[in-house]
């Protein structure tokens, strides 16, 4: 077989035994570890039972045998960073817990407002994280911690976690949340400092490259999905109803899809992945034109980035994280739309929603709050191995190391050949081109 | 007691005995009637045990020993106007079911798209009202019946009315619905057409002369109380973060001072009744930047008909049903906000979430939904006396009649002197006054 | 105008002005007080536009222009007694916010575990209560204080109340609790100590006698009605599906009734007002058969009291509360009508559901935050007056004072003559009598 | 590669093209079909990079490009057999969906109460499955065909199929059910009827082998979670307070193992597969009691399966399907705790819920609503092409074929050395062995 390993940086040799098997043993399951010879492969389809060629295998996560740092002199230190995402507190809760229960590990600093947080001119002091502050956080949503965008330079934040004695970096953010951890685990290789730097990612867009699902997308499609059960009613209530949402996907249509399949009520799902054309015979306007002649109403689903290209817009700005701010394609289609109908004398009615703070601050749903509680607790498995530079992913419902540069190499879009983009097509009867 | 009595008009005698107790009557608790003598005062507060002079007082409703249509010759027709109020399909269910299980009335037409629908001309047949088609419709929000803004010719409403024989007509509807509905009870009178016209006032505002609580509010505070934990959530998240909330009540404040009540966390409430300033030294600006640099983060909660004296306007405009549009309250104060401290250096993260569309489509919840079947049921016992131009509201928690003239003569606002508006300043410790 | 009025006892003359207005005061709205001469009449319906004979005036709640207590030289303690009721935190909370930014009491003790806490001998030292603790409490369901079911030595409370230098204690339970806090306001007028003791009534049945509406009971009514949603979704699936569903309601029926309202789903509403019989021709088993035989399903809700008569039992049981134990009805249903069809080899599925424990510990919602929060409010406000021996009520929707013994005469119950239940038989279809 | 291929049995050849690319195909996305030489492995971890001896290749599900019927000639039959288990309504809407709108089959018959609407001596006859009658099922649990336990004569149920001219049936249903379904299937072959039996696995409990995740059990686990965090309110409330839920899970303790880590509020997750003693001094009594004398409160799950051996029993009960009927050990469980510490004179108050009923009727989530549709789709896919004694399975989020006899093998239970378990250890800190 000729997979490829991703390749996991170490700080040393792991040597110290694990105290975690602590409390007695059931002699029948003696063994709470994972061996480092674990892998699970990126590709798992099988072409006449062939693997796929330039497969990569990642690292299992979990608990090894043997561990790099000492629990007693360890320190760890949280921070959360880029717009809010329901599961943060839940993270932020189990990375304490497994500190604390599986290793015994007690100084944990929570880092105020993100990387801001990590520069002491800045002047916020980190928040001591203990188990009575932190139990119940995981029932409301936002971050204990604070957040923000924009980085800090990496050598000033790794001095301050040396003089905190700081050697386990937890980051919970996305891609460039994960580019400046990158930074922060080489500024301490250069400076000789011993420093496990874990990232954690976090999108609610779900477009973390490799990773099968990151946290907070699931609540964010559960919100999503009951916003378009709402413009549902709202567009069938009148004459030539329209119900318009807009919701997260700056470069990726995961929500926007998720949604329309929970939802099953979506007419029109219109994601970055798959351009789509307002004019011609069969461009939206036309075909939400006959639609409405047969049903009167109709519900279009349009993620934040889709459309691009069919906004003028004079420059382009960005924003503290970097990232290209979109023009906003909801209001700009429910502009069109209504001019459209207006012009040839139809009535219409376009309700507009655009819910997206109303979903980034919820708590975590069930299925969220088992995935940052894995994640967090392989984390700390991971840091207290003296690997460094990875960042945490579920890959085909597996826990998996994968290396921080390489999820940073992009971002990973909606295939339009693949089950996801069938489905959505299937459910909406939508065209599968505009053109 | 010099209390004036609400006058109801009456189409002529009920003579006919009702069939209400139809079933097995226990023979301890034989009478299930309301006497045509009972009243329920507008005002019972006593001052020194007196009765405040001009009270005045309500008929209550409920069913009456004697009826004036006769079930077997009898048709209804129900009808829904303006915008969408969580509760609409609950009316509409216990109409039908009532109408049909207490007084075996079983023609039951629903009219289409508002009055709309009641104009031969405009080519919406009714929908036949069968309690198979109505016995789950309680559980989603909207109307089955759709709905529309804008009147139609009273003459013309009643003409198709006769000429489907309907003698019993069910106006759910604002302010502008219910003065609608009263020319059609005028109308009908003048051509001698024995119609028995009951609305049913719908107001998601709760604005509606007289009438303790309309259906809908509850379910529009509930809503809103969540959205605003989600404002608060993102506030506290970030440096300076400010989550503003624009909320529901063009003309009064009920919907933002009751969701700032259940909230708890709202910092300012801005209602149409209280008009505050931005700038000046107790202005809102000074305020909220005081309020920030002490706690760092602020919820605002502002009603879309606030501080619209505020606001620059060229000209007004109206909507179908002939309201006064407002000008953006809330983006007007995200962008005043952020501009502020933007000149002074402060960084600040507004975050503005309007939720209306999100709220008017829900479900109704059980307060409203046990809200909604009795004022269907009275209605129903109202129209069968053949009682006319009344609405069924209520007040004190007790069902009455009000006069259709009396609730369409202007609308319902929060006394600055009252309970509710005490609650909302001892809740937030906001500026009774800003000046 | 002949009503009495409810004589509320006060420890001494009110001199000291309230701090109340300390913040700026609008010019044109001057005044936040409630005068000592308002009254709210228990009765509100007029008979040929009369007042009823021995009508009762409460006095109208709220702050005073004077009060008793100095602020800086006082103390108050929290207590919370028997079973858990939705609200207990928000209670707990406003009370704290209250004493604190209304009136500057910064002294306030959460007593632990109920009246146990006020017993030294019992070692729960109490828990200091600061806005810090209490900011979020509101978001959980339970007593951040602990609660126990039984009595302590009134004298020896309020020894412990009088070495903490509490002068204003605010029991929070149902009539028991408010036996017990009678006896302590009258132990420390025995003992010359001067205590403000204002109970706030707590039953999630809603049985007060007087009071409208006691706090938990909307919540309980919310998710009792979901219940009912399922239980009837079981019920439909299989052939002769019985879905039974038992709720609280120990001696009145207004959770069963209310739950049965919203729900618009229950066929038969068993509650302790309304004795029912199983066998004969027209019993509870013979009218399910024929619905059965006609619907193949039914859903049927039974409070906990109901019935009672049924039962067969050998002795009386008491819990710590002195309440007395009832026999399960639920079970005793479910057995009875499964052996009825099977004595008739009718095939039957009845889905027995008791989400009592369920219900109990549920966060407040919307409606019942507001109304914990008036309650804890307007609490304050009375004990400060030096009033002494009531409880807070809502009564017609103003809060009023009630005098404890007025309410631990009794216990109220659903009038079987009344709307509710009307409202019950109209909406269930139900027989009026089972004989 | 030495992996077998899991065999999956046809009809007969697929000859007849797809109608499914109908709709105008975008030119960069031509092919929305999968290739019968797609494989999805059953275990995936690669041991040094190797992949497992022994492991199975499952066929990828989805459209192909040739057929076996022909669309126009063709009838469907969908039949739900079981417990009830949220996402039936949806797993139907989906089956009338893609095969009237993907295909074109527009006969598809809804069969009563399970098998036994297959027998037309019980005189259920089918429902019709239009598209007009399942457009909204999908909002309320239950099924809308009605269920039932227990076989019919598969002869008898063939015939009765091919007199309705049905060519395709879907059994939605447990281990029992497809195992019914297998005895079809093989039937069909016998009397030469070319019928496609194809199976969609449902068990709320999550135990059908080799499959991943089966619909219902995500939405159980989130409504147990929430019936955990109210017994861990009732237990923090009272002194020495044990919230005690017993969950679904007669074999399996996958719903158990799942709410306790999405609750984090767990101390003990009792489950079939892992046996525990009472008594003894690493018993669960003598744990609990230290534990109370420590945090004075505790949580308590336990899978209704867990234990077994412990309840001394007579005889053995099964029910219509077969299923052993478990003696209740939530019962036991409190009954136990209750006397053991009432024997040594500690007061405790054990808080026994029981949710099963409030749970099975819920409507899916929002995950589940999306692996319903994906289930229904695949399962009509494999229909069209004339594959049958199949199930549609989730495997590593890939939708395979897996034959019936597959999985009706046995069941599949929770690894104590897999991850799922490690983490419910890690979460709840209990012991990894009661002896």
């Amino acid at each position: 077989m000729d997979a490829r390993i991703a390749y996991i940086e170490r700080l040393g040799d792991a040597r110290i035994p694990s105290p975690l098997p602590s409390r007695d043993i059931d002699p029948e399951h003696p063994n709470p570890f994972v061996a480092d010879s674990h892998y699970i492969p990126l590709h798992i389809t099988r072409y006449e039972g062939l693997d796929r060629p330039g497969n990569v295998l990642f690292e299992k996560a979990g608990p090894r045998e043997k561990i790099f740092f000492d629990p007693e002199r360890s320190a760890a230190a949280v921070v959360t960073c880029g717009g809010l995402c329901p599961g943060l507190n839940n993270v932020i809760r189990s990375l304490v817990f497994s500190l604390r229960a599986q290793y015994g590990v007690t100084r944990i600093h929570g880092i105020r407002y993100g990387y801001h947080g990590l520069n002491p001119a800045n002047g916020f002091p980190p928040l001591e994280l203990s188990p009575e502050l932190v139990s119940d956080i995981h029932e409301v949503g936002g971050t204990i911690l604070g957040t923000s965008r924009g980085p800090e330079d990496p050598q000033v934040m790794v001095r301050f976690l040396r003089d905190l004695g700081v050697n386990m970096l937890f980051p919970i953010g996305g891609d460039g949340t994960q580019r400046g951890a990158h930074k922060i685990h080489v500024a301490a290789s250069e400076l000789g400092y011993p420093l496990s730097v874990v990232g954690i990612p976090k999108t609610i867009d779900n477009d973390i490259l490799y990773v099968s699902r990151t946290f907070g997308y699931g609540t964010a499609v559960n919100a999503a999905r009951h916003v378009i059960d709402v413009a549902h009613t709202e567009a069938r209530a009148v004459l030539n109803g329209v119900g318009l949402v807009k919701l997260m996907g700056r470069d990726s249509g995961f929500i926007a899809a998720g949604a329309t399949l929970a939802s099953g009520e979506v007419n029109y799902c219109l994601i970055p992945e798959q351009p789509f054309e307002l004019g011609g015979e069969r461009g939206l306007l036309a075909v939400l034109e006959e639609r409405l002649r047969r049903k009167r109403h109709a519900v279009i689903v349009v993620a934040e980035g889709a459309g691009q290209h069919l906004i003028p817009r004079d420059s382009v700005e960005k924003d503290a994280s970097g990232n290209i701010k979109h023009a906003d394609i909801g209001l700009f289609l429910k502009d069109r739309i209504t001019a459209h109908f207006r012009s040839k004398s139809i009535p219409v009615n376009v309700r507009y929603i655009d819910p997206s703070y109303m979903i980034r601050g919820l708590p975590a749903d069930t299925e969220d709050s088992i995935l940052c509680d894995g994640l967090a607790r392989n984390a700390v498995h991971a840091a207290m191995t003296g690997r460094s530079g990875l960042i945490i992913g579920l890959v085909h419902n597996r826990m998996v190391h994968v290396p921080s540069h390489m999820i940073t190499a992009g971002r990973k879009t909606v295939s339009l050949d693949g089950e996801l983009w069938k489905s959505v097509l299937a459910v909406t009867g939508q065209p599968a081109g505009w053109k």
